[in-house]
């Protein structure tokens, strides 16, 4: 982990290893700072290492891309990236009950769900937490996966499973009705795959 | 308005007028306190009476049944007994497009909107208000129109509609996902009214 040559000139604070914990805290905070002030779209990975007192070859090193580093900062449970493939991979005419197993699946590990929680209270109290978590959905979700859609309003049918997605989450979880909120994965699952599929496949 | 002789011995307080503006409020309070304390099923509507102390059968000419009174009292902008009528009245292979047309016109009227994400916003927020919430919506909503469903499952299904309507308005209005942010009722309406139709009455 010895990285100090590598280290810009401008670097503000000293003493800190690259890679280290008090970096990636440092990253972290910087990376938020910028995600709120300029939007996911908008911010810069040149202007956190900045921020950060890093360098910009060595942010990417240690956090890889824009999206990994926007997940670590929020710790967003969910990867874009993942969601896309399960998407996409196999046969269109069951995307819809696969992805409906794959997000009931997530929501289940108590782990992803309170944090998925914990954002959409965040995000229904502040405008720009909202933003910030459209900015990234938009960007890393619906549009990779609008694109690969062969249906007329693409974007406007991933936001509907979205939407879907988020309420079931409301309605199950957070206002918890019943029979909803004690129903099994295996008694939503078809209902929801069928919707999913409506939105995504159907003409 | 005059009706100081029906007022009950154990009323406290002295001078106010039944019907007028310092009853109505002193009974929302009233209302509020109750219901918060033992939930929509379990308040009783003389408890609320005695609390505000007016006579409960002038509670009831005021404010008619518990739902009114619930409605009157978090200032409920949607009238569960009118979305059960729209839902039983006319055919059942079109209930979709009309429960999602009845809906869309709802969140487009401002003050409705503003009502309803300010009540999501809390009940994101309080168990309590959450718990109040859906005890009001299982109560006076799912279980009546379950029960005229002709389908498995009914409080799953109206459950699972209530949760793509909540989701809807999480994910246009409060995160503001573009297209769907911006998109007409119009746009939306086919791809809805499917959704709910399937929930509904698909077998």
């Amino acid at each position: 982990m010895s990285g100090e040559e590598k280290q810009p000139v401008a670097k503000k604070r000293t003493g800190r290893r690259p890679g280290g914990e008090d970096t990636r805290g440092a990253v972290l905070a910087a990376a938020r700072a910028e995600f709120g002030a300029r939007g996911y779209q908008k911010a810069s990975m040149r202007a956190i290492a900045r921020a950060a007192g890093v360098d910009a070859a060595l942010l990417h090193h240690y956090f890889g891309s824009k999206d990994r580093l926007f997940m670590a900062a929020l710790e967003f449970p969910i990867d874009p990236r993942v969601v896309v493939e399960r998407v996409l991979a196999g046969d269109r005419a069951t995307v819809g009950e696969r992805v409906a197993a794959f997000v009931l699946g997530l929501w289940e590990q108590p782990a992803v769900r309170d944090r998925l929680l914990a954002l959409l209270r965040t995000a229904a109290a502040s405008e720009e937490v909202a933003a910030l978590v459209r900015g990234f959905m938009v960007t890393e979700l619906v549009d990779r996966l609008a694109a690969e859609l062969d249906v007329d309003q693409p974007e406007l049918r991933v936001e509907l499973v979205m939407s879907q997605i988020v309420g079931l989450a409301m309605a199950r979880y957070v206002i918890g009705a019943e029979p909803l909120a004690s129903a099994a994965p295996e008694e939503i699952l078809p209902l929801l795959g069928r919707t999913v599929q409506l939105y995504l496949a159907a003409p």
